[in-house]
């Protein structure tokens, strides 16, 4: 038996100001600081070990996985970053207000671009200076693999590649492995394993900042997950998320 | 051409306290921290990039490095860890304060144990809780890997394999290369990289948080070297580093 640890990075200072954020490279928040601590000092008191640690290339959750790692003491463990665990790219609402989104386009419109299996929210254009095909931390990249918008599907394809490549034969060859990632990408990862229906992933929602263990079997199957902590405050946060994006 | 830039972490707290530190894992001082960030921003405002940055497991160095890619904005970046990098292993004077040390023993026997080429502080008993054989980030060593004490020849023997098998090939690859380390396994570089001798090794002080920046060729041979900022402030943290274990 395996488990694998998923974390969604801490409070942002976009979640805080209920903004779409996607790509957008924003920060902790003091609360997201210490939500990252307290996965940590979680997994530390419940005497979890890790081989390797996998995280985007945004600093929300690297930045949670270094909060983590400190707390557990494992500042010295290996930490690979791959920007298939980034967030689903928000296309041309990054930056926007959620709830003036869901004025402006109604909620029901609002809800289809955040949960909506394939419908891609507008896309930006690749001359705004939002768009990201110039940054450093891509250049490895052919511009086409960096997305001007993406709906979870999307998200999932490019997801999937980096769990079959990288994580799945890491965690079968018995290395303890934790991902620090976002809302979305967790999604996918979660839609995969437990083999969620496009129809039944929309209601799927990931809290920030608590550790979610998947126990899986030889052939990386899941037995169960839960959250550790507070099952309810889990619950609680959970659905903070599904009504971030009511007007 | 090529840059290499060698960082030794800011000031640790037994670095404040004048204690041997050795492999023990103590963490930066608020001091330190603002080193760290210093060093970010002089690398940034010099317009440094890098391809990947190589640390050693002990935590001062890494987050030496963390906060200076966070200043540089640069979180993102492929980190690898290495034991190879450590500080010089202090033997049985881990732990102790440098003064006391030099009072009890004398300052020319500290400075012998401190920057003789080739004799060892008295070794630590493997039975001694300071003993790092049972910590788990060297568990995949041998045993005998794990030093019981150093001279700098011995820190030299084992960072080199790691220059030779792993940095020096990345560098002629044509990747930028930062190294986060420590005080000896930095002056086992640049003892290598500049020739020098082992009696002149033992007037070379590597100071806190500044980036020391080598200019090589393509045979990896030094053409000059530099501190970035204040040249001076360089010299005289330096210089008090060389004073450090005077009664």
């Amino acid at each position: 038996m395996h488990k694998l640890v998923l974390i969604r990075h801490g409070e942002s200072t976009w979640n805080l100001e209920n903004r779409f954020t996607g790509w957008t490279d924003v920060d902790l928040t003091t609360t997201g600081i210490e939500q990252a601590k307290n996965s940590g000092r979680l997994l530390k008191a419940e005497g979890y070990e890790f081989d390797l640690a996998y995280t985007s290339v945004l600093k929300r959750a690297t930045r949670t996985l270094w909060h983590c790692l400190d707390e557990m003491d494992r500042t010295w463990l290996p930490v690979q970053h791959s920007w298939r665990l980034n967030e689903r790219h928000y296309g041309a609402l990054q930056g926007l207000n959620k709830a003036e989104t869901a004025k402006q386009y109604g909620d029901e419109q609002v809800l289809v671009w955040r949960r909506s299996y394939d419908t891609p929210p507008p896309a930006l254009e690749a001359s705004d200076p939002r768009c990201e095909r110039g940054d450093l931390r891509y250049a490895g990249l052919a511009p086409e693999q960096v997305p001007l918008t993406e709906c979870l599907k999307d998200t999932v394809e490019r997801v999937l590649p980096f769990w079959n490549d990288t994580v799945a034969p890491t965690i079968r060859s018995g290395k303890r492995v934790v991902i620090a990632a976002h809302g979305n990408s967790i999604r996918a990862l979660v839609k995969y394993l437990d083999n969620i229906s496009d129809a039944d992933i929309v209601g799927l929602n990931i809290p920030n900042g608590i550790p979610l263990v998947y126990e899986l079997d030889a052939d990386l199957k899941p037995l169960r997950h839960y959250y550790l902590g507070d099952a309810e405050a889990a619950a609680k946060a959970a659905a903070a998320v599904a009504a971030q994006g009511k007007a």
